[in-house]
Parts: structure tokens; C-alpha cells; sequence
């Protein structure tokens, strides 16, 4: 069986429908996967993600490999098991976090002992924990390893991700790293990988925004054995309209039988819509569940970019859920007044139901699409929403 | 059909069984009602209360009228439909909080303008809100007219809790009030309940650690036409051996045929068996559920008090549930290293696994007491947990 078997190519664009086979069961693509970073989607369980109907979550290897480490989580037989949860996991190879709260704590020590907290070399990376510390060294087999033992369905080569105003030629130079990486990646994990689940390997294109750096990385990382292509960087999902560029340029150079992978997006429930047009299957960003820690809702009607803020004093007397299309729990129990005022008294019982509301709207946003792709609607649908 | 019915009498001890009725459904006593001071039960919502057959929650008026105000309340149909809760409801008269919330900012403020934050009259309490500072003037009457609008099955009377190292001449006084305040709230209940659903009415004994005071204030309480019977005041339940004597004082005093009603308590899970010995049939505490929020679980073993602090260390690998014998959905479905990991990572989905378990152990260990009276071995119980 392929691991992606393509259902349906829109007559109109580049958008199409899928199911991705696993050994923790199908996905149906073009899907949206919700973060459970140290472990746990923030708020929620696993049962609340099977009421959700969730195919598939994220855990992010940098977080899990400090707390509470991998080989804890191999003992527990891996995250599936030490989280509860049966459906299909993807780790972040950790390259993201390791650059990213790497950066940010040397801005807040402001650095006065001129070390630099994250040390870039051909063979890997030399990191200090966020939480306390604690140096750290990531090669690409090391994040491989890790991921092997944290024992994800589907896990990440490790890549730099370069800052998007960094010069040109960095870039170029981070991108070769990365390559290189991704080499290693593959050949590390053909020779070392013994779960008796099959843990399905996806390669990174990286090159920043710039045009011939992105298609060199998309051919490169495409004529490698990955079981999937992704699309990472600091813009993607943050800057839609250099994502849209970035998404175009590697279109031509991306294979159409693996899966394609937009790291980080969602800020926007509208922005689903501009990558899917894009054939990208999968994707996942901390967005949805953050805006709802903090009251800021998603709704179906168009004024707002599709968003609430739920802590205004209108909602206060407002009778209606949420939204009144929305069939999640949340809405079907609540009202907007209630989800009001937990957030108004600070109850964390507010955050998980907004957190609900969130990851169902954007669930069934998935589902609609691959409803409207089936159909060759999909840009009509698309009219309808922006 | 009467309020309370006694459904087995105990034996060797004034512990009993009953069904108290109300028009949202029977309670099986004796019975732990968790605390949802705001509208929620801290980290779970309605369903999560429904799953658990929480019988009863509580809500505290003092926290409702300054947020989001029983008015608004009101427009709502009430809490039970403001919170989506439909079964039972009881809330306090706000008098507890009145006091203690003041005394506390009175100290944190240090008083400097010499002007005292609660003043007491015979009339009533003036107080300022611990949020805003807003001044608020709570009388027997407005305190019932609040509890009307807010619609609980179960409302109290408002009371003057003493602290219980204020002098004899001073509880005197105040308990006295208290009975003032007690007939005021019978006749201004009697006058204007004007609700679809049949609210009960509870007075409050007070009298410190005063064994004539308190006799005399059961004496006088139950004289009133109260449909139950609470015990009030600080120690009750933070002192355990001032609690056992105070039980033994009022009991012959109160009437059998109402519910008593031993108010805070709860704070150890053997605490319990002490009051339900004494004749108590329900009782609340805010401690399970605060307990919980920091890891203190509760578990059946008899070390520690049956607690286990799930934030320690050597529960890091532990693949045990925090409770073999228990058949909550937390201890169903994940492990100790799971919720430590949680809680070490500052996860909120901890905080509510371990709220769902201490609130299941409670309702649990109740209703084993309820089967252990009904067979005439409530003592034969107790001996094996104490």
C-alpha cells in the first residue's frame, strides 16, 4: 500500500484530496494537525482530540527531548503510549526550537559574556536549554535518534532555519548545511530505525525567500528517499504573501506522490485556503490553540479575518454560541456570555473550551475543503470565505 | 413528597442514608459537593461534572454578584442554565467570603487611611470588593434577593462568620446578629421567592468554639423554618478536633428530619468519615479541587494521610495510575510519569486530570460511605481508613 494514495486533483487549481496510511491509522488530506508540544495539546487530552475527531497531532522533539527526554518516553513505549493517544504523531526534528529559543534567550541575557547560546557548525548544533541552561548538541542523526525513540508515525529531518533578513549568502551556505543534514538524516535512519511501527521520514526545503535558492533545495531534497517534502522557514505561515511565492516557486520541483507539508500555518483560517490551493496536504501551527488561550475565537462570518475576541464587554449578555454553524461542544453547550466571563475571571475552564472551539473550526475547515476538492469547487469555496 | 428522606439510620453511629429532592433532580446523601465558585468548577466544565455523577455543586454568592452579577444571571434563566449545569445547585450567602476576603485585604492594604474594608451593623455588611475595591452593601435581605436572581435548589442564610480567636463577648454578639439576620431571611424568603423552581432555605449555627454559644444558636436555628441545617463558622473543617466537638455539642439540638449541612469541610478524605459519623449529610470544600491544582492527589493507600504529591521527583517513571483501585477517567487512562510530566511542565491538562481524580475520589469514597451505612458497617469502614 502507498503510503499516499492521491483521491481526487482539483480541476482548478493544485489543491487535491488524499488519505495518508499509517500504523496508527489514515489520514485524510489536506488536514490541519494541532500541536501537542510538551506532549499534551495545551488544555486539552486525548480524549477531548478523539471527541474532536483529530487524525493526526504534532510533538515537537526539541520540547520532548528536554522534558521529559526520549528515553523516558521509550521506556513508556513511546509518546502514543505515554500520552494515550492511537492516531498518528509527526515530531519536528527539533531545528526549528533549537534556532528560534535560541535566539530569543540571547536577546534576553543580552549576551554579555559574548557566547553565543547557539553554536552553528557542519556537524550539528550546540544549544542551551530555554529552562535551564543545560548545554545541549543536536546532529541530524542525534535528532533522528531521538525521534526513533520517541517513536512518532511520521518524523522530520533536522535543518537550519534561517531568520528571512538574513543576507543572501547565509542562507545559501545554511541551505547547503541543511542539505547535507538531510543526507545524513536519510542514511541514519534506512540503518538505525528497528520500531516495529513504520516511522515515515520527510525532508525540508529551506533558501529563505529567495526564488533559486528554494528550487535548488526542492530539487535537492526531492531527489532524496524521503517518504514527504515539506516547506519550512521563518516566513512560511507568518508572511502569507511570501509563502504564496515560496509555495510556487517549489511547486514544479516537489513530487506529486509524496505528501506535501507547509510547516507552521494557520494563523488565519483563511490562510488554509491559499496553500491548499497550492497542493500542500498537511499543516499545523500553534496559532489556533494560542489565540484561544487568549479569548480570540474563530467564526465562520467574514468580518474580522474570521475571529472573535471573546474578552470584549459586547459579548457579555450575548446568548449565541460562539458560532451558531459550529456543532463542536463548545458551542453546542455554551454561550457567548458564559466563555465571556471565564475568561473575565480568568477560570482556565475558558481556555479549554475556546481551545475546543478552535480546533474543531479548523477541522471541519479541512473537512469542508476536501468535501469542496472532491467536488471541483474548491475555488469557488475559497470565493466564498475571502 | 418530603425534602429529606431518611432512607437507613446507622446503627452504631449517627451516620444515615437519605434522598434529598428538588426540582432538579435527588441527591443521595450524605454527599460531597465540589465548588464552582464562579460558575465552574476550577479546570472542568459541565460535561466533565456530568461524567464524574457529581450530584451537586456549589456556587458562592459573593463571587457571582460581584461577577458576572446575579442580574445578568438572572436574564439568563438562571445558573443552572447560565453554566449549563441542570442538576442541583447550592449556593452560600455570601457572608464567609464577606469576612474573609475583606480581613485579607485589609491586611494586604495595611490599612493606611484607617478605614476598615468591612463594616458590620446590625443591619448589614458593608464591604469592598476584592477586585475593583468597589464598595458593596450586602443585607440579610439583599443577600437572599441575590441568591433568588442566581436560582440555586439549596440557598443559606447570611451570617456573620467569627473568627475563632475573637473574644466570647464578641462571638456572642455576633451570633445573636446572626440569629437576627437568620429570622429576616425566613420572613424576606417566605415574602418574595417568586421562582418556577422550589428554593430551599438553610440556616447557618454559629458560635465559634463556644459550647453554650453554640448550643444556643442550635437551639435557636432550628426553631426557624429552615429546611436544613448548617453548621458554620472558621474552624469548622480546618480544625478538625474543634469540628468533631462542635458536631457533638448541636446535635441534640437539631432536627433529624432536616439536612445537615457541615459547611468548608473536607480537607483530608478521612475528615469525612468524622462528620458523616456525627450525623452530617452534606458537605463542601474548596481543598480537593485547590489540592489537586497543585498535585496533592488523593489515593486509597493510608500513608500520607492518603495523599501523594504527584510533583515529586519519584513519580518521574512511575507507570502506575495515581490510584490502582480507582476507576476515574485520569487514573483509566494515564499514568503517575504522565501527570508528573504535566504538572513539571506546567501543562494545564494536568491541573484538570488531577481535578477530575480528587473529585471522583471524593464522590467515591461517599458513596462507598452511603453502601457502608446502609449496611450497618460505616464503623467497620472508618476503622480500616483511619
Amino acid at each position: 500500500m502507498a503510503f499516499l494514495k492521491i483521491i481526487h486533483q482539483d480541476k482548478n487549481s493544485h489543491a487535491r484530496t488524499g488519505v495518508i496510511h499509517t500504523d496508527h491509522g489514515d489520514i485524510e488530506t489536506p488536514i490541519f494537525m494541532p500541536v501537542g508540544t510538551q506532549a499534551t495539546v495545551k488544555t486539552l487530552d486525548s480524549s477531548d482530540l478523539q471527541n474532536l475527531n483529530a487524525q493526526i497531532i504534532l510533538g515537537n522533539t526539541y520540547h520532548l527531548h528536554l522534558r521529559p527526554g526520549e528515553n523516558l518516553i521509550a521506556k513508556f513505549g513511546g509518546l502514543h503510549k505515554f500520552m494515550n493517544w492511537d492516531k498518528p504523531i509527526l515530531t519536528d526534528s527539533g531545528g526549528f526550537q533549537v534556532f528560534s529559543l535560541g535566539l530569543q534567550k540571547d536577546k534576553k541575557t543580552s549576551n554579555k559574556n559574548n557566547e553565543k547560546l547557539v553554536k552553528i557548525t557542519d556537524d550539528g548544533v550546540e544549544f542551551r536549554s530555554y529552562i535551564d541552561g543545560s548545554k545541549h548538541f543536536f546532529t541530524p542523526e542525534e535528532a533522528i535518534k531521538i525521534q526513533h525513540k520517541i517513536g512518532a508515525d511520521i518524523i522530520m529531518a533536522f535543518d537550519e532555519c534561517t531568520p528571512d533578513n538574513a543576507p543572501e549568502k547565509y542562507v545559501r551556505e545554511a541551505m547547503e548545511r541543511t542539505h547535507a543534514w538531510a543526507k545524513r538524516c536519510v542514511k541514519y535512519h534506512k540503518q538505525f530505525n528497528s520500531l516495529t511501527i513504520k516511522q515515515f521520514l520527510f525532508g525540508i526545503v529551506q533558501g529563505a525567500q529567495h526564488k533559486t535558492l528554494r528550487q535548488e533545495s526542492a530539487k535537492f531534497i526531492s531527489s532524496l528517499d524521503f517518504d514527504g517534502i515539506a516547506i519550512g522557514g521563518e516566513s512560511v505561515g507568518y508572511n502569507m504573501q511570501a509563502t504564496k511565492h515560496i509555495l510556487d516557486w517549489v511547486y514544479p520541483y516537489i513530487p506529486e506522490d509524496k505528501p506535501h507539508y507547509a510547516m507552521g500555518l494557520g494563523l488565519n483560517p483563511t490562510d488554509l485556503f491559499d496553500v491548499v490551493e497550492r497542493g500542500i496536504d498537511m499543516f499545523d501551527c500553534v496559532a489556533p490553540t494560542r489565540q484561544a488561550r487568549h479569548g480570540l475565537l474563530y467564526v465562520y462570518d467574514k468580518k474580522n479575518k474570521h475571529k472573535l475576541n471573546i474578552t470584549k464587554s459586547i459579548y457579555k449578555q450575548d446568548k449565541n454560541p460562539l458560532d451558531k454553524k459550529c456543532t463542536c461542544s463548545t458551542c453546542l453547550n455554551y454561550t457567548r456570555a458564559y466563555i465571556h466571563h471565564l475568561f473575565n475571571t480568568q477560570e482556565i475552564t475558558g481556555m479549554r473550551l475556546a481551545t475546543i472551539h478552535n480546533i474543531h473550526f479548523f477541522l471541519d475547515l479541512t473537512k469542508q475543503m476536501r468535501e469542496a476538492i472532491q467536488e471541483d469547487r474548491f475555488l469557488q469555496m475559497k470565493k466564498k470565505w475571502i
